[in-house]
């Protein structure tokens, strides 16, 4: 099984630790639209032409599925990158929100979506909420999350000042959906923040959407990975060799 | 006069403020490239490859000089741009530089320099300031100031915490030089922080150095703006008449 996946940048990497981690896929292919990169304060136009364009690059592959790990593409491009598609096209939002569903099965529960702007604007997980049920959704646009994430800033006060920022009105929730890719590297923030509730992890929702797919009847002990990038793809490299295989 | 005026986005509008409060232009040409800011996290050759195909953009008009108001541009691509270029192009160092020296007589006090990843990277700053006679010189990107400019964040105790989490190691300068268009807006956070020193701004700069330039002999009492963007020009119209002309 060889899996392609799409992201902006270098945040898609969190998917791909857990794809590592599930041993579903014999290869992986992965693009970061580091040219571009953030997509997130972008609109729809230009994330569809992007995404359009990417999905030319994967082309020149024998993949048998795209994983849009960006949530800005799965929230704003989806539909546009299946209708031009060979193979299958998956994204992050319906596995998310399944994901949810492990945990909050109340639908009454306050549920928080983070995001980036554009991903927030689109609406796309309050739509599915609602039609999975779900009467009490928050979301939030936090755009600071991103460079913070690619800054690397790990200062406590600032994190917690940023939290308070984007927070403070926002009424404690049950479950929170990070709507990122690079959300998950703030989780321990986040979690402190609201008190050890469910975070939603893009990465661990493909995987368990995946494990449901007759598909998947295969392990692979190991994972062969190319990394491409439209600027600078061995510094794409580097960061995942720091990050993925950090004692290799 | 006609100038055209290049951002990677919208921060160039702080620009564009000064050139308008000194009546030296008859008419500007205001290009942001919104589809792929911002500039600061990418690498010479991308931000080359994108100046060099704003520059065929300009070629449509008919400008007398082409104003990179982006200090990421001025820092990385300035020199290509003068070599493709038919009209004069003028960047924000040299200015930037020549109005600090006004402020700051004695070459040995402390001075600060403040820009994206890439703007620092190039060194150009530091560059041009040894070569003025400087010898203490420090500089510092503080990547999240773009982000909390284009979030409008406001809140005090995020700036400040920001502000420490930059500052906190750095001797106190006698200067500052704002490098990049959007931190004009945190001045009054970055003067406080340092306690009422100089900060030099792009624009101002750039206007006392077409001020010493023997072509600008006329004023014009109005000056016609055209805004182009690569993404959502209304958005980049909207974002300047409520900034620019704010009772307008």
């Amino acid at each position: 099984m060889v899996a392609g996946v799409f992201d902006s940048g270098a945040g898609g990497l969190t998917v791909v630790k857990s794809l590592l981690e599930s041993h579903l896929f014999e290869q992986i292919i992965y693009f970061g639209d580091t040219a571009r990169v953030p997509y997130g304060n972008k609109d729809k136009q230009t994330v569809v032409r992007y995404s359009l364009e990417t999905l030319e690059f994967f082309n020149n592959f024998d993949i048998d599925m795209l994983i849009a790990a960006c949530n800005t593409v799965s929230s704003l491009a989806i539909e546009e990158l299946r209708a031009h598609a060979d193979f299958q096209i998956l994204g992050v939002i319906e596995p998310g929100v399944l994901a949810l569903e492990k945990c909050i099965t109340n639908k009454h529960d306050p549920i928080l979506i983070l995001g980036t702007q554009a991903t927030i604007t689109s609406g796309c997980y309050v739509d599915l909420l609602r039609q999975h049920g779900y009467t009490n959704i928050t979301q939030k646009a936090t755009g600071l999350f991103v460079p913070i994430v690619e800054e690397g800033i790990s200062s406590e006060s600032v994190l917690q000042e940023t939290m308070k920022y984007y927070f403070h009105a926002i009424e404690n929730p049950c479950a929170v959906i990070l709507g990122c890719t690079h959300f998950p590297l703030l989780a321990r923030s986040i979690g402190n923040y609201f008190g050890g509730i469910p975070l939603i992890h893009s990465g661990e929702s493909i995987v368990a959407y995946l494990h449901t797919q007759q598909e998947f009847t295969q392990r692979y002990p190991h994972t062969h990975i190319q990394y491409f990038a439209s600027e600078n793809p061995h510094n794409l490299q580097a960061i995942a060799k720091r990050w993925l295989f950090p004692l290799g």
